[in-house]
């Protein structure tokens, strides 16, 4: 029997590919968190590499080249941030076909060099090529000081509370609205369309949480159940959340509602950072982050004893929510962004 | 009037895109050497991104997976051997249909294993993403000793001889042959067939030059032509090249007929290294290759004054032969790799 790439997914796939490929065990860091680690003379490199696909990730009709290199570089800069790491500098590589007018290449690099000189990540290299579909594959290099000094997702303990950077389920929404073909007129509509056009990678938070003592973390890119379950299942621990106390915009269930928060949760392209601490630390950070007019840290949940990765959310009442929307998968196996794809 | 990607070419947007990123001047060396370079703690990191693109770079129909796989990653290395570097690890992004066969994607993986393995560069990471049409994006990182010793593209001067590694036209004849739908029947054949699908990167033979010392080269992947106009651009120079000293595959007739070396110095992917050094430093470097049973090197030509990278290449009597191939670009600005691409 044939087993393709939607049968088993993309993270199916990655435990295949990691038993195939050359890889060093041990030394390095890699697949299993947002960024590989691995040490490089008398420091710690990090290295982390994301694509963006037309009509999988956007749509010409809705995202301006701007926003795709905006969006394109973000999404790798989260990866950093999802280590705690400082970015150092970007690799773009841009397929796409040769009737695409050479304006909108120059556009595509505009709209990163904003984010690019905020995060200090000059564009050091990258390659042309031409495809019928437009395909950005961006890798960032950064640093850490220390392979111990690092949020992975193998150190989450039992106890521990579970907390998210910002609001969930606004980068959602405004998928939502492009889908539907609305537009930015509204106050609200605007922030879903932004936090979906141009998320903004958590750099200083991820540092933050480091300096407070945080050791455990990822940024929540495919949804937080998805990103939870990969974080627990790493851990080997299990993951109780109140429905409720999931951060969400005010004005949310004008777009989902009130499945809202089920909505925020299942929700990809946040790109706030996911991290579980110790009640102690956790009030640290939360101290730490006020102190430096980050963004806000709401705990959600806490990490309880069992494997497997499952979680357990519960309303106010007590009672188990059913989960129906998991997340995102790029082959398909649960979920989809575009409707289409 | 709208100008597209087609009409400037690969070249004239990496020039426009150069101005419009946040770039780092000065410290990074990037864009028009075959890697970037910078400063990495107390060492010098060196990084390079190339992407294959289904029916651009290969068919499905003529290379298998491992083919594609080994050649992806083949294709990085080399830019690591055009700098004279060491490869420490690649990041492999793929984008592919989910209707692809999972144990397609593992034979990807499996074709590089012998590849990194020899050349101990692990796979640290990667991405896998849906699209319609299949893309490989490759990052390989890798170090040279400092930013002095490197082969770059802008160190020719007058009076320098010109060589290359190996032999020349063997990768585009096997192009041929498999676009013809010819197998590998034959020992030639199935040598350019190998040459197209598997190229060696001259990694050895980059380290063995910067021994030599030898500071300006870069590796032929576009075609010798399109690639020696590249160095002698950066370096502000010209070059007189004979048509008689270009090395070839003594076969190569048989797929070319008698014009086969103007295919050999048009054709390209055959990854062999270009490199320009004085006298004295090019007989060092064929010794010291020669003593490690390295590739042959040839002299194929003499670097003379003048601007804007102009290439003459003169037959045996002294007539200059008229260059109707170029090379290669991308978007088709100059020659195109396959036939419908």
């Amino acid at each position: 029997m044939t087993v393709t790439v939607g049968d088993i997914g993309e993270f199916g796939l990655i435990g295949r590919i990691a038993k195939e490929a050359f890889t060093v065990p041990g030394e390095a860091l890699g697949f299993q968190d947002d960024a590989a680690l691995w040490r490089q003379g008398d420091g710690w490199l990090i290295a982390t590499t994301d694509a963006l696909v037309e009509d999988v990730d956007f749509r010409l009709n809705t995202f301006s080249w701007e926003d795709i290199g905006w969006k394109a570089l973000a999404s790798n800069l989260s990866d950093i941030a999802a280590m705690g790491g400082v970015p150092r500098g970007a690799f773009v590589t841009l397929c796409l076909p040769a009737g695409i007018e050479a304006s909108d290449v120059t556009a595509f690099y505009k709209g990163m060099a904003p984010l690019a000189r905020e995060a200090q990540t000059p564009i050091l290299g990258g390659d042309l090529s031409s495809s019928k579909q437009i395909v950005v594959s961006i890798t960032v290099l950064g640093e850490v000081e220390s392979r111990e000094r690092v949020l992975q997702r193998v150190t989450a303990r039992v106890g521990d509370q579970i907390a998210v950077t910002g609001v969930l389920g606004s980068a959602a929404a405004g998928l939502v609205l492009l889908e539907e073909g609305q537009n930015e007129n509204e106050d609200h509509a605007a922030r879903y369309i932004s936090a979906q056009r141009r998320p903004i990678p958590r750099l200083r938070e991820g540092r933050t949480l480091l300096e407070a003592g945080v050791r455990c973390g990822m940024d929540i890119s495919d949804g937080l159940v998805a990103d939870l379950q990969k974080l627990c299942a790493a851990s080997g621990v299990k993951a109780e959340v109140l429905l409720e106390s999931i951060p969400t915009d005010p004005d949310l269930p004008l777009v989902f509602g009130d499945a809202f928060r089920l909505h925020a949760m299942s929700g990809g392209e946040d790109f706030e950072l996911l991290f579980v601490a110790p009640p102690e630390t956790m009030q640290r950070a939360q101290d730490h982050l006020q102190d430096n007019a980050l963004e806000q840290v709401t705990v959600i949940g806490t990490i309880v004893a069992g494997q497997g990765g499952a979680i357990t959310v519960r309303d106010e009442r007590g009672n188990i929510v059913p989960l129906s929307h998991q997340g995102f998968d790029h082959f398909g196996a649960i979920g989809t962004p575009l409707a289409d794809a």
